[in-house]
């Protein structure tokens, strides 16, 4: 039976989970489109599944034919959408191979793109301190281009997961625009851990003084800085 | 003496200055925020500065107090900003390095970044196809850090952009996430040009075949491709 009314039960708990406060107090978030319920259903995380048409048909996944109003009210984007789905939070695994650490990040684009190229240079898993900006936002989602269900994503303390990470053997490199061996230089193993800081800040000191070797990309004097999703994404492209 | 109005001459010519069809029109652009004027001011293309506040005295330059509801209005911004310029739109001039030519970049943003990492890594000019977004839209500004006033920009059909470049001796380089050579193993002389293609669909066949050489960077099979500004970073990364 279509839904046809925003007053409905299901369609407030549907737009609430466009807020951290209540993604995070269901352990569910929301993706728009096609592509990323494809990447969500091989991942076994889709929940519900919500459109504006009558063609899904998932085996044993509760599906809800809404109206066009409903769509739009639920949706981020512009230009709408003809499916969202209610997803599972994905879960949290052993680390296996190169980790990148984020110190933070505050854009959700910023988070999204270098989700996006950790999984393009084979990084295995990103941890996130508890002030990046959420995973689950849908900009985040969006510029990850369904990445973030390809990849292992933790969030915790840094400092613990530097600790933790020493512990299993590996070398943790620091960023900084102005100290530190060039990049290009730098030749990382196979257990390489590389924190990337703050758009404004970089990497918190308390944090470069845990590491074992600090690294920058050399830039031209003209330009102060990278973009944060571009300098992870370049050393990214190193440690492959 | 402070504008109060919105129905102002003045106001209502600097509110259509958010839109493209004026900017081109009047050869003008908007910027705002101190950082942007400071460079603006180096450039010496600013032309008017309107804030909210009176402390502006830049010798020669037409200044205008408003309030705080015209600046809203003027502002691009959520959170809103003290002061707006006027700019002359910036001049193109001679090729004399590296060269990037964008292909009907379509996301402000990605044009912003790929402007920021230009300078960063010491790329002279930029051509743009006449498709690509505009340079002078608020979003490209805001994320090129104003480095947009530190690269030549120049609007051209590529096809003709390539024909002049080789008769200058350049290399041109195309990009093409399945053939080519490893980026890895490329090596670029003094006067290369790479062409950035498209976020959805690439360079077109038409730019590829008039290319000297195609390149690619190797990613996972799980990543379908690189962000576009992404992709044009660790190349102008690599050019340097």
């Amino acid at each position: 039976m279509k839904i046809e009314s925003l007053q409905n039960s299901k369609v407030k708990e549907w737009i609430k989970l466009k807020e951290k406060k209540y993604r995070d107090l269901n352990n569910l978030f929301l993706i728009e489109g096609d592509h990323l319920l494809n990447e969500a259903m091989i991942k076994g995380v889709v929940r519900e599944i919500i459109s504006t048409d009558k063609l899904f048909d998932f085996e044993g996944i509760p599906f809800y034919e809404v109206n066009d109003s409903i769509m739009k009210k639920m949706s981020n984007q512009v230009s709408g959408t003809n499916v969202i789905c209610v997803c599972e939070k994905l879960r949290e695994r052993e680390i296996i191979g190169n980790v990148c650490l984020l110190d933070n990040i505050q854009d959700p684009g910023n988070l999204g793109t270098i989700i996006r190229s950790a999984v393009a240079f084979n990084i295995d898993t990103i941890i996130v301190s508890p002030d990046t900006v959420d995973l689950y936002n849908d900009k985040t989602i969006r510029s990850s281009e369904g990445m973030l269900f390809h990849i292992n994503v933790i969030k915790q303390n840094l400092e613990d997961a530097i600790d933790s990470l020493k512990n299993k053997d590996y070398k943790i490199y620091g960023t900084n625009v102005e100290n530190g061996l060039d990049l290009k230089e730098t030749s990382f193993g196979n257990k390489g851990a590389v924190i990337i800081g703050n758009e404004g800040n970089g990497v918190k000191k308390a944090l470069q003084d845990k590491c074992d070797s600090l690294i920058y990309i050399p830039i031209s004097s003209t330009c102060e800085s990278l973009n944060a999703g571009i300098a992870a994404s370049i050393i990214f492209y190193e440690m492959n």
